[in-house]
């Protein structure tokens, strides 16, 4: 099993016209354990914190942004290094990689419960959760000023496509970007899961000390479902645009921290669900804020 | 927050005339724990097995299908009873549901670790978690005599869109269906999460009595993954056709189980990925194993 981010495989395609085998190129899926070292230097320990079943590559950032997203580390200062962990298996190459915390550094182990954010709090409801949320974030008070103009907005779901076209013959990757409100591209990453092309991008912009990210955008291929909308509150991100359908909780999760959540971004079509404040729209377009 | 499947929220719709207020469908995410009663008669105790976000509606499904499909019940006879817990929290009256399984079975608590199936055997790897569903599989030996026709195959997905237009007006839903080989739809079910709609469609068929599923068509309206094909291997299905992707690692699990992987099932096109033997092409259409 390759560690590549896709590999071909046979497959009989059929059409009205029959049916022929060729290679096609497949997303690649393979388990990825993160582990944590933490403790002062004269005790320090490895807890295994997670398995996520992920596209392979980035992975640092992958468990750097997961770690953050779930409130374990708070800072890029927090993170020693990164590495995989070569164990036994042949198969497993690169499947293990552990963060190392410095030693000056507690780690928030009291998050590693996966289960952290839908079950605190009052018990096991989406208030809860999104309370959680409160009581681990560093940049959850997200900055106001931010905006995009309507017609940038409109164009990033091509400019992701594009790209996509590059990393992507599979049609099997979620992605996430990260862009600036001019429209410009800064990281775009893929994965089978949502949550780890996610984490990548927020791993990548902490390791480059780019966090909070409250004068960005973040674009995301699919739905907008609580998950992403928590690691984004995580990120200071205060702006999301998804190609697909936001789910309830993620709704008032976006209402609770005052993002701005859009949702059905496709041709020139959009809909916003909470902080209409922050799309500005072109002077051609009535306004209904007028 | 509501127990219904769908609430209506306000949202601005944008398109080239302008953008209007008005009241939309979103899909409700919800948290729910799964709760599990077990122990002999003068010793039951209570486990906390999972937290899941999925969309409420069919939770006893849900959760009977969650414990089949992770291998920690093996049938229908091992429950008792499944009911929601109503505990203090106004907010969420039925986000905690409880199978209490039945004092002469064992469940088997080992699985109880989420990673299970990723953590098993030789490692953390791909091979790895393939292995480890031999392990509990009560179905895995999958009848080979099984087949679908062509011209069925090719009209699942629009029996499922219409279907799905009753159900779902969020474009926020994942379904999962099980169809006969005929082409006659048995159950449907949709969910925020892919794994919860595919479990509700596995826990209905198990209450029903109608496992092992090795006669049987099961549609997906998204990508495969290794998750919902270790889903499907564990109900003994042996025909899985997609609308999106699979992934490689959902390949190559079906291959080693001998079951038929279909993706990209739109219009009159699909991929055959593994197992082509059990579509049965019409004769019009050119027989590449001829």
């Amino acid at each position: 099993m390759s560690n590549a981010s896709s590999i071909s495989l046979p497959v009989v395609k059929v059409n009205q016209h029959g049916s022929t085998e060729v290679a096609d190129e497949l997303a690649v899926e393979e388990p990825l354990e993160i582990r944590l070292e933490s403790g002062p230097e004269e005790a320090r320990s490895v807890k295994n914190i997670s398995v996520t079943m992920r596209t392979p590559g980035n992975d640092a950032e992958l468990a750097i942004g997961f770690l953050f997203t779930e409130g374990i580390i708070q800072s890029k200062d927090d993170v020693a290094d990164a590495s995989h962990c070569f164990i036994a298996c042949a198969e497993n190459k690169e499947n293990v990689i552990q963060v190392n915390v410095r030693p000056s550094v507690t780690a928030n182990l009291k998050n590693t419960d996966r289960n952290f954010y839908t079950t605190s709090s009052c018990g096991v409801c989406g208030k809860g959760s999104i309370n959680a949320i409160r009581t681990v974030g560093t940049y959850i008070d997200t900055k106001d000023h931010n905006s995009v103009k309507q017609d940038i907005l409109l164009q990033l779901p091509e400019i992701l496509r594009q790209q996509q076209e590059v990393f992507d013959s599979t049609g099997g990757l979620h992605a996430s970007a990260l862009f600036t409100t001019e429209g410009d591209l800064i990281t775009l990453r893929e994965d089978v899961g949502r949550h780890n092309a996610l984490d990548k991008v927020i791993g990548a912009a902490l390791m480059a000390d780019m966090l909070p990210l409250g004068d960005k955008v973040l674009l995301l291929s699919g739905r907008a479902s609580f998950e992403l909308v928590q690691k984004a509150v995580m990120a200071g991100i205060n702006i999301i645009a998804a190609v697909g359908a936001p789910s309830t909780l993620a709704v008032q999760l976006a209402a609770e921290f005052n993002i701005t959540l859009i949702g059905f971004l496709r041709g020139s079509r959009y809909n916003i669900y909470t902080g209409s404040h922050r799309v500005r729209h072109s002077s051609l377009v009535y306004n209904y804020e007028s």
